[in-house]
């Protein structure tokens, strides 16, 4: 294996034993970012001198990420490199402090490896990022860059947001882990705010243990490993949601051979269907993420409104100019009852095993996919994990999605290292 | 009456009808500014020639807010005039965009007319601003120099927030009007974000009118005038709150006269006591906006932590590192409970009356005052108002507060100036 290959708990390992250097693997990552550049486009910053300096600087020291390559979706301000939320009207804007997430990774040691394409103000017109499976199909959105970089080999961590769907669904098509947590445990500071009630920062990785470990970074609490052998004959739900005739036969075969290995593991699982009225939380997420997000754009809505695309201005935009002060607070208020409704229903079971997406990865780059699997979680506040590993019918990567209830973010990781390894052996 | 002097809404009137110009209008505040500066200090940015071309610009526009003079807390972001969040550390920093309410005020046509002094990053170490009532007084924090610079008569309308008491308290100290919404109706893009649970953008005006037209702008919603005619005989709550001993002997003697004159003019007065469990949510809210607010910080408190102070280093930011996740999400829990709750026990009146602050704003400048009277509050996400009016011992400004239950922030108002006419004629 070479370096770039590596997990970061592989990574770490190695260079806590002294057969790895923090250099040594930064440069791997680089060679595989140069080989990879041209078709994947992940990146929006990368420069090799800073990513360098800062390996040297790391081997030198100690902590949880040591010198470990972390990528940054661009709406998360860097104070050493652009950011620009995806938009040309901040081309070249350099913040004057990172964001929090970005302090704590350094504080660990970690490598800011550069800064990656985020669909325009994380919404919904995409930057140039290809699938690294197929490089004619859309990496998925808003995170694109963060799950192709995880995805193309090139770097072992990535962050990125989720206010609908654009964490989970990137992972799941790329192939990659992809993790939201309960909403309010990592702070938001320093990153494009869209929606305070449905913004939540996402961590990508090539293993569950590391999304656990930089998760322990990023809300500055304690690590210790990931200990699947405390989950033992887990309650699982099967639950294809209420909008389970979205998914597509390759998603549906999926969860049923999930399910079955977990059963044969040793796993309860129950179907979990859920109240009928929680069909209407995607429209609910619409409402509040639009109310908030157009709000939240005020500024470029009014001093650059012509710079801002079509995608965005006839859609989040227009939807939240559109949305009355009623339909907001009643939507929200919607939200609220349903995820005190969710705890009780999620309580009763370990996790939810559910679509992370409709299917593979549509072909073309316009289109980042579907968010129906992910926006009714992320408004519920709820802990997402994504599960790779499998593929679809053109050979794409599939996921699965594991749900826990609120706060149970830490049990949630333990449990889905359970299911990966009773479903992908 | 000096055009420094009209609030908002006379303002505005005398600029449509041609018997004030916008630029008159600023002149008259500079003037003022240049008298008061010199005791109140409440600003940390004024240039005058920034303020005139403003004004000048204003005379030529239309807008809800065309002419009007606000003040900006500088924890909210200013693309033509510096932000440091009340932080050596952030001396100069000239932000690349508005923060969204800076934005839309000047959509509006209003005038940026310069920033106001915060105590640092809105916690409580406080900057050099007296209370315009006496200047050997503080005028309660954080949002210092927009209740000052308001009091003072400098400018009509002024912009805070409140993450624990930050609005209400300084409002009352300085006898202005003061209001915090419902939580997520006034975007917090572009304003230091502490705490996501708690943090609100606060108002204050010399008028209720003004704090319905300002909040009209700031929602992006539509504005029609506040109509005190829709509110006959409105059910009050007097209710002293669990911390009803911190009360000072003058507040709750405000509170006996203020019930009384609402029952004489035509009220339904009745005691509200809160089930006693509220009395836990003065802990509960320091340790959410602790464990959010020392994330939130993570920048500063791992580069730049020598340049701290005291005053945050040894409290929201120790309090936060040392608050687990576990009592982190306990707390939450605990506050999202009682938010359903006060839904329903708000919901049996149309306002209650509560004291705003303990009393009068306590001598010296070293300590900004007692938050307790608002940290419920504003966990419980519910809009406040302070209604000025009334003078304590010394002489000094005492007000009340009135909170509404969630989402009814319109209807408050009309209540408030139901209840301001009666109290106080």
């Amino acid at each position: 294996m070479t370096p770039h290959d590596l997990t970061a708990t592989e990574a770490l390992a190695a260079i806590a034993a002294g057969r790895l250097t923090a250099p040594e693997l930064a440069a791997s990552c680089l060679e595989r970012a140069a080989a990879r550049a041209p078709v994947v486009r992940a990146f929006t910053h990368l420069d090799p001198a800073q990513v360098m300096a800062q390996a040297d600087a790391a081997q030198a020291r100690t902590g949880a990420l040591r010198g470990i390559p972390v990528a940054f979706k661009d709406i998360i301000d860097t104070v050493d490199m652009p950011t620009s939320y995806g938009s040309e009207i901040h081309a070249g804007h350099r913040p004057n402090r990172d964001a929090s997430v970005v302090a704590l990774t350094r504080a660990a040691a970690g490598v800011v490896f550069g800064k990656v394409v985020t669909a325009e103000f994380a919404n919904r017109r995409p930057g140039p990022t290809t699938n690294p499976h197929d490089a004619a199909r859309t990496p998925g959105g808003s995170s694109s860059g963060s799950a192709a970089a995880v995805g193309a080999g090139i770097v072992p961590l990535a962050l990125g947001t989720q206010t609908s769907g654009s964490v989970i669904r990137p992972a799941a098509y790329c192939g990659v882990h992809g993790f939201k947590g309960s909403w309010g445990e990592i702070s938001y500071a320093g990153i494009q705010l869209t929606s305070a009630t449905c913004d939540t920062v996402g961590l990508y990785a090539r293993s569950l243990a590391d999304i656990a470990l930089l998760r322990a970074v990023l809300t500055a609490t304690p690590f210790t490993g990931l200990a699947a052998g405390n989950v033992g004959g887990p309650r699982i739900g099967l639950c294809r949601t209420p909008f389970a005739e979205q998914a597509e036969a390759c998603t549906h075969a999926l969860l049923d051979e999930a399910a079955a290995a977990c059963g044969k593991t040793g796993a309860q699982v129950a179907d979990c269907t859920l109240p009928p009225r929680f069909a209407q939380l995607a429209d609910a997420q619409r409402w509040v993420s639009a109310y908030e997000g157009a709000r939240s754009l005020a500024y470029e809505a009014t001093v650059h409104r012509e710079r801002l695309s079509p995608d965005i201005l006839e859609g989040r935009i227009r939807d939240g100019e559109a949305c009355s002060p009623e339909l907001y607070r009643a939507s929200a208020r919607f939200g609220e009852a349903c995820r005190i409704e969710a705890d009780a229903i999620l309580g009763g079971y370990d996790a939810l095993l559910c679509p992370a997406a409709p299917g593979e990865a549509p072909p073309g780059l316009a289109f980042t996919g579907n968010a129906v699997f992910s926006t009714m979680w992320t408004f519920l506040q709820v802990p997402c994990v994504t599960i790779p590993g499998a593929r679809g019918p053109a050979g794409m990567p599939l996921g699965l999605q594991l749900i826990g209830p609120r706060g149970s973010d830490r049990r949630l990781l333990e449990v889905a290292a359970w299911v990966e390894r009773a479903v992908f052996g």
